[in-house]
């Protein structure tokens, strides 16, 4: 039996500041936007099972840039789980208008760090089972 | 006898994300220039006489347009002392392009803070003869 | 007759980039913070009586910061008209959480200016009667 | 015989804004550099040879973060060219100490865009030849 995949969407609001000399929102700032749905993401779902000595930290984000974004234009994130390891999991991300206009694709690798051994260490138990759809 | 006046002069660069998309150095990025230039201040200046215990917290900040800053445009921001009291001191700054051009005039207030005591504190000594222009 | 004053509010969703190192809203922030809301006044108010071959320039923005704003505080911006004259308008800001804590109380001096003529000019006069609190 | 690689590199000013709340420089404020670096080396190398009619238009970008940036350390990016097509070219980046530290690695595709006709075009000639080390 399927187990529903994770997805999460959110709304991010464009602020006149995103956008640069181009009128267009900065290339630089869709990092920003990434960042904003996955702390919203990780607050909704993922705060009652982190571990707190646990830390999530980018290793790597890339971000295709398929369409500009304008102030007025409604943008939103969808996440998915594209692939998760003993110590890292990589979000995939699409940024579009809510409809089918696609602005962006990106993603980001994330690796679960333990502070105290300053290195890699296993994703929470109960964190892969949100990451792997199992677990609400 | 007159003690020299303090002050401070330091170059700022433009980045091409500091720009809106009028083209310009976007109105609240001002800020961030001044901020950028307290704190190389602070370094430079403040460093050895700084109490550690103490934090210094801006509780006011303002700002008067007066030409706009483009991408290529130098930005020098001098800084000079302009008003001393017992918790607080008030920066006034020139944002110019290393000649007669000025593009802003700013101030901020600064409250000397006793983050124990939760209150405002007596301006340590030696900063104080530092902001006075009797100490370098 | 008293006509009813203006007031706009709107909600700003802090984002995690808008934090500085102290773990606070970073104080340049808060000017963005400004824009965002004078921006959706503009749209939502203005527009329709805006006549395009004017522009509005801040000249003037200053802010009291009066408690720091985190990740997680709800943030709400209640703009007012300060004052109007011939070419220019002052609205007064308070930042606040929707209901009765205050982060910082700011203003922001506005010029009606002629591009074209390259000088200041008078504010529209339906533009006026919205700012007076006579027309939505 | 062989002909000088291209190479360029360029320091950064770390701004205090540029940290966020861990103290380290947010993963976004990357990509500011990686432009910022990009465009002086454009103002500085392709100036003279830019036909005018033509953009660049950044359509990738990926960056892998090994080291934490903090606000005094020194950053330096260097850039070279990784991969030239008939209407594209790949920057890499190092962001490094100047030393042996490094910060980062990224890269960005950038296409030569046509914006009267609205399609790529060819990379202009004398470009190509700076992009291949062939002439400064």
């Amino acid at each position: 039996m399927n187990t529903p995949a994770f997805e999460f969407s959110t709304q991010i609001e464009v602020r006149f500041a995103d956008l640069d000399a181009y009128g267009h929102v900065n290339n630089a700032i869709f990092f920003t936007y990434l960042e904003n749905a996955r702390v919203k993401l990780f607050k909704q779902r993922f705060g009652p099972f982190l571990e707190s000595e646990m830390l999530f930290i980018v290793v790597r984000s890339e971000c295709d840039y398929l369409a500009p974004i304008e102030l007025d234009d409604p943008v939103e994130i969808s996440i998915s789980v594209e692939k998760i390891t003993f110590t890292s999991f990589t979000f995939a991300y699409r940024l579009h208008n809510g409809a089918d206009k696609i602005y962006a694709k990106a993603k980001t690798v994330i690796v679960s760090y333990d502070p105290i051994n300053k290195k890699p260490a296993a994703i929470p138990a109960r964190l892969k089972l949100v990451l792997n759809g199992e677990m609400v």
